[in-house]
C-alpha cells in the first residue's frame, strides 16, 4: 500500500496529545511551549497554532531557522548556546523574540560581546540529570553569569531552565514523581534568590514522562515537554502513555518471509526507524512493536511480534505463529517506534497524515 | 571552525581505500562492484568512476534511482525485490542494466509477470547469516525459483549472491576468514549444480570485513564490500582496519565542558551520528572516538577518549584529563563513527571534502 518505509501521523491522536497537554498546562495556569524537536514539521507546527500556542521551544539554530520562516516568533532554543553560530543567532535575535540558554560565563560573555539585538537567556540548570547544565547548589557559577547578564545591554534574564531527563531511567511513575518534586524545589530555591535582582524570571520544566505523569503542574512556571505529541513505545513503556495514545507508525513493505523462523524481512531499517531499543523481559533488544496497517489507521500491537534486528535498510520482525501467513512480499506492515523523535528525523521527507 | 555538525571526507583516504580494494579485485580478476549504500553520493561516486569502475551495488529502489539520474548504468539493487516498487523498478530496467535479487517463488512470479524489459535476477543464498535469504542447502525451492526464471522471457538468472554479515559478530580475524571459506564454498557447489542449465551464472559476496581480510578472491566471481570507502570504528574493532583508514570524521562543536567531571558536550548526537554504538572492555557503551580536527584533516584517536552517551542533538564526551583544557565552548572537535553508513545518511546534506 505504501511503496516505502513512510511515517504515517494519525491527526486526531495528535491534536488529542496536544489538547490533553494543553488542557493540563491551563488548568495549572503555567505557560505551555511545546518543544518541535520531536516533530520538526511545519504542518504539524499548524495543529499547535490552531490551537492558540505560539511559543515554541526547539534544540537547534537550524530549528529555530526553520521555524521562524514558518511564522514563528517566540522561540527558545533548548539547547547550550552553540557560539560558532553566533551569525546565525544575530539574525535570528533580530526577526523574533529569540530565547537562549547559556551554563558557562564564557559562553554568556561571548553572547554579550556579539549581539545586538535584544535576546533572553535562561541559565540552564542540573537537576540530577547530569547530561549538561550547572549544578543547581552552585550558585558562585550562577552568580557569575547572572552578573555579566546584568551589565549587558542586550541579554535580559528571564530564569532557570532544566531538562529533567533522567526521568527515563526511572523504574517507576513514582520515581518519575519523585524527579519532578526535587527539580521543582531546586529551581525555586535559585527563583527565590534571584528574583529581587531580576524581577519576572521563571523556571521552565522539561521532558515528556514528567509533563505527561504530572497531574498539577503549580509551582513551575512553565513546560517544554515535545516527544507527548506523538509519544512512542519508550514512553509507553515507562507509563507517561499508553501504546494507543501512540500517533505515530512506519509503514514498511513486507520483502521476504522466513516461515522456518516465524520471520518476516521489512524494507525498513536503522536509517528509517533509527537504532533506538529497549530490552525485553529476557534482556532481548525491541527495535519496535508492530502493527496492522491501513489508510484508515492502525491496530493494536500484535501481541508477541517485535523487531528483532535492524540492518540500513533490513527490519527482521519475529511475528507469532498465528499471525505469519497474513503477511507475503508486498504486503504492508506497521511499526510504532521506539523513539519517535529519531524515527521523525529519519523520515522527515516521507510523512503521510491520516 | 564548522558552525554544526558536518562530515568531513578525507579525499585521499577514499581514494586510498577504493585503489586497494580495486587493486585486490584485480589481482585475483573478480568483478569489483561496490556497494554505494555507504556514501550515498555523487561525488564519491566520481571517485571510483574516475578509476574505471562502472558497476555498483545498492540497497534500495531509490539509491538505484538516485545513480541512474547520476549517469551509472550497471545496478544491483542488492536487497530482497521491493514488489512495491514494481512501477519504479519497470522504469529503472527500461533505461539501465539492472540486476534484482529474489529469494521467494512469490516475489520472482511477480517479477516475471510485471516487467516489460530485461532484468538481471540474482538468488539471495543465506550461508550462515541468518538475516534473509534461501539456505544454501535448499535445493528444492532454488530450483522452483530457477524454473520461473527459465520460463520468462524477461529474467535473466545471472547467479548466486550473499551478503556474509555474520562476520560482524566474529571474535577474530581468524573466523572472519572461516566464514568466508564456508559461504564460498556452499556458494561454488550451487554454482556447480546450476550452471549447464546456466551458462555464465556468478557467485556474488559481500561483507567489508571479509573484502578488507582476503588477500586473494579466487573461487568467487564479483565482491561488493561497501563500508571499506570510509571504514569506521566498528571495522577497526573488527581488525579489518586500522584507525589510520577511516576516512570520514565528523567535526562538532563544542558547547559546553564539565571540568568536574572530564566531560565535554558537543552539538552532535543522534541525529548525526546514529546510536550506533561498541562496547568496549568494561562494557561501556562508545558512540565515536575522538580526534583534533582542523582543514588540513585529523589526528589519531585522542587515548582514552570516546562519547559516552548520545541525545538528540547532544553528546556526551569524556575527555582524559590531560587534553580537557584544549577545549572551549566554540572548539571543534571530531568524532570517528562507529558505523559509518549510517552517519553518512544522517549527515547526507551536510558533508566537505579535504
Amino acid at each position: 500500500m505504501w511503496k516505502k518505509p513512510t511515517l504515517v501521523i494519525d491527526t486526531a491522536k495528535v491534536k488529542l496529545n496536544i489538547e490533553n497537554m494543553q488542557s493540563k498546562a491551563a488548568a495549572s495556569r503555567v505557560i505551555f511551549r511545546p518543544h518541535f524537536k520531536t516533530h520538526q514539521s511545519a504542518e504539524v507546527g499548524l495543529l499547535f497554532k490552531e490551537k492558540g500556542i505560539l511559543k515554541i521551544a526547539v534544540s537547534s539554530v537550524s530549528m529555530a531557522r526553520f521555524f521562524a520562516r514558518h511564522g514563528w516568533k517566540d522561540i527558545t532554543i533548548a539547547f547550550p548556546v552553540n557560539i560558532a553560530e553566533i551569525d546565525e543567532i544575530k539574525q535570528l535575535a533580530s526577526q523574533i523574540t529569540l530565547n537562549l540558554l547559556v551554563e558557562s560565563t564564557y559562553s554568556t560573555k561571548y553572547v554579550a560581546d556579539h549581539l545586538a539585538s535584544k535576546v533572553g537567556i535562561f541559565i540552564k540548570i542540573d537537576t540530577g540529570y547530569h547530561r549538561t547544565g550547572i549544578d543547581s547548589a552552585n550558585y558562585e557559577k550562577i552568580g557569575a553569569i547572572t552578573s555579566i547578564i546584568k551589565s549587558s545591554r542586550t541579554l535580559v534574564f528571564k530564569g532557570f531552565l532544566t531538562h529533567a531527563g533522567h526521568t527515563y531511567a526511572a523504574r517507576s511513575t513514582g520515581e518519575i514523581i519523585d524527579v519532578f518534586q526535587t527539580s521543582m524545589e531546586h529551581l525555586n530555591a535559585l527563583k527565590k534568590t534571584f528574583i529581587d535582582d531580576f524581577p519576572g524570571i521563571i523556571i521552565s520544566y522539561g521532558d515528556t514522562p514528567s509533563c505527561a505523569l504530572i497531574e498539577d503542574f503549580s509551582g513551575i512556571d512553565e513546560v517544554r515537554p515535545g516527544n507527548f505529541v506523538y509519544f512512542d513505545v519508550m514512553q509507553s513503556n515507562l507509563g507517561s502513555c499508553t501504546t494507543k495514545d501512540i500517533a505515530v507508525a512506519v509503514a514498511c513493505p513486507v520483502v521476504a518471509t522466513h516461515a522456518e523462523r516465524n520471520e518476516l524481512v521489512i524494507y525498513g531499517g536503522a536509517v528509517h526507524l533509527s537504532k533506538e531499543f529497549i530490552l525485553d523481559r529476557n534482556s532481548d533488544k525491541n527495535y519496535g512493536l508492530v502493527v496492522e496497517i491501513d489508510r484508515n489507521g492502525w491496530s493494536d500491537p500484535i501481541r508477541g511480534a517485535y523487531i528483532k534486528s535492524l540492518s540500513q535498510e533490513h527490519g527482521i520482525i519475529h511475528m507469532p505463529n498465528s499471525m505469519f501467513s497474513k503477511f507475503h512480499p508486498g504486503s504492508t506492515i506497521g511499526i510504532l517506534p521506539i523513539h519517535s523523535c529519531l524515527t521523525a528525523n529519519l523520515l522527515k521527507d516521507n510523512t503521510v497524515f491520516l
